[in-house]
């Protein structure tokens, strides 16, 4: 164990960027390689150069992780911290179906933070990114004395006019949702109930919240066909964030029950943890998977965009006109509002 | 006294949003208006979506600072201290001879801090960087339960081939230095002495470390006249610094103490806070000046250019072949090495 008051912060950031090129050179199966990633200048200097390519549009956005709020080192290795951080930065990305390129990493940690586990932590983060060919460009290290944390900044590109923003849905859209909303929250819920001890027959749940699979992919497929009039990320919680999305959009939507409830998974981990599965389906969970508004016409173009890249969309309600309200319509045809009530860190 | 916990996270980043595009209307005399600044989607969606200038290179930075570490609440207001993030990083940016233009902050924030506080810490970075015409386009807020922390990332741009890197100094270059080294610290150890009682006669050197001036306007005009050929800024301390630059560039350097030793105010703040002045001047100082290898053909250009700025340029030493050490020449001629060691966040 090497503690970062050892070697000090110089020292530090050299071996974490000496490592993360060391990586990047064995990480052959990356879908860009060398300097295809438009890197003109690297760590080292006072900025990191970068070119982006002609004719597109830079999406940006950062997203930060506090120990204790957001993370538990007891549950989780430095290397899951690092990639559920980037995963949320990249989830941001694809709602907007945007391409991630690069990224820079701020990181507070304690003197006696064990600087290998650092540069797992960074490794948590790179190995995420390289999924969608992006790569970290530069960082910060700053000293703190109790909470550590981190933020991670990503940019990405996307062509002129394709950025697709939470506004955008009209009346008459269907709703659709790539995954299932609710399984990061129980995968969470069994954590906290299981400790490290990650049974198989939980996997699929535990995986969903650990490690969220990217949804770049599917996003510019979907985009592609030209169907697509709005999109999140679901981060705060299906609730949430199709709120948000209707809002944007100044439209109300109305969702089936049918098709959410039917997760057999999730239902039994609801009864695992004693909770109803409306709690997780409805309310927060960071699931990083896409909520979007699709024009009737391109039904059938988006369901084959996704099953060529093996991704689940479901097709769940549908925006109507009016105040930005959900209805849940329920198996039996009953129509009752749906809590707006996402993740709220201050307010819990 | 409204704080975090009283209105949660949503509301908190829809006033900041509001605060920051209302203050945008009001800063009339900001280089850059309107969708001049290349916004096409700022805030309230999953990312801000911006459109470079066609033929450029993007430079990217990001800086921290933690509550204690790096700045203490009861010394320095939040718009100072927002302030001071901001040049942290324009200093970079300017050190590589680009133009900020966008900027992202993550703030972690305790649930009692005041929300109009936090309105004014994002003043103090908005205010500091349209100096510079450059605006935040997107941020992030986590609840933190111990120390607060914000980090800050910020993307300009350059023109392709003349991002200006530590490395490119040859021997036989000049260096020069904007503004006067070990000021920063000096205007630092005042505070700690004086509190926030600021007494005129101390004025320069606590504004040289309070609200330190961006140098982008002097970058760009020296990077203009061809004879930069690297550049760092002074942010870890004079010796510090130029070492990083010697490291870089593979060159010795040589100092003259002469053109260092005469600040008188730097004199009288050595004396006053009982410390030798070479503390200040050659040891840990965030100054936030350039420190240029400047090819002496072009010495009177560059001279003229800092002045057309009013900017002081003062040309203190020049590059030597061999090991990147530094000696410092005595007012009588004497050499000796002078120590690289500067700030260091774990090792103090």
């Amino acid at each position: 164990l090497t503690t970062l008051r050892e070697i000090g912060e110089f020292e530090a950031i050299r071996r974490l960027t000496r490592s993360r090129e060391e990586d990047r050179g064995d990480r052959a199966a990356a879908p860009r390689a060398g300097d295809a990633h438009g890197v003109i200048l690297g760590a080292g200097d006072d900025a990191a150069v970068l070119r982006p390519a002609e004719g597109l549009d830079l999406v940006a956005t950062t997203d930060a992780f506090v120990e204790r709020v957001h993370y538990d080192p007891a549950l989780l290795s430095p290397r899951e911290i690092g990639a559920r951080l980037a995963a949320a930065c990249v989830s941001d990305l694809a709602a907007m179906a945007a391409r991630p390129r690069w990224a820079l990493h701020s990181i507070g940690a304690r003197g006696d933070h064990d600087v290998d586990a650092l540069i797992d932590l960074q490794r948590g983060i790179a190995d995420a990114l390289a999924t969608d060919g992006a790569i970290i460009v530069g960082g910060n290290l700053a000293a703190v004395e109790d909470e550590e944390w981190m933020s991670l900044t990503v940019l990405g590109e996307v062509a002129r006019g394709h950025a697709r923003a939470r506004a955008g849905g009209v009346a008459g859209d269907l709703i659709a949702m790539t995954g299932r909303p609710g399984r990061a929250a129980a995968g969470l819920a069994l954590t906290l109930a299981l400790g490290r001890d990650r049974p198989e027959e939980w996997r699929e749940l535990i995986d969903a919240w650990i490690r969220p699979a990217s949804r770049v992919a599917a996003a510019l497929a979907l985009e592609a066909t030209g169907f697509v009039h709005a999109a999140i990320d679901v981060s705060d919680g299906f609730a949430a964030d199709l709120h948000h999305l209707c809002e944007a959009s100044g439209v109300g939507g109305e969702v089936e029950e049918r098709a959410l409830l039917d997760d057999p998974p999730l239902a039994r981990a609801a009864a695992k943890v004693g909770r109803p599965i409306e709690r997780f389906l409805f309310g927060p969970s960071d699931d990083y998977e896409l909520l979007l508004a699709i024009d009737p016409a391109g039904r059938a173009r988006c369901e084959q965009a996704a099953r060529g890249l093996d991704v689940r969309l479901e097709f769940i309600g549908r925006l109507v006109a009016g105040a930005p309200r959900v209805i849940r319509v329920g198996v039996d045809g009953s129509r009752r509002p749906l809590d707006p009530r996402g993740w709220d860190h201050y307010q819990r």
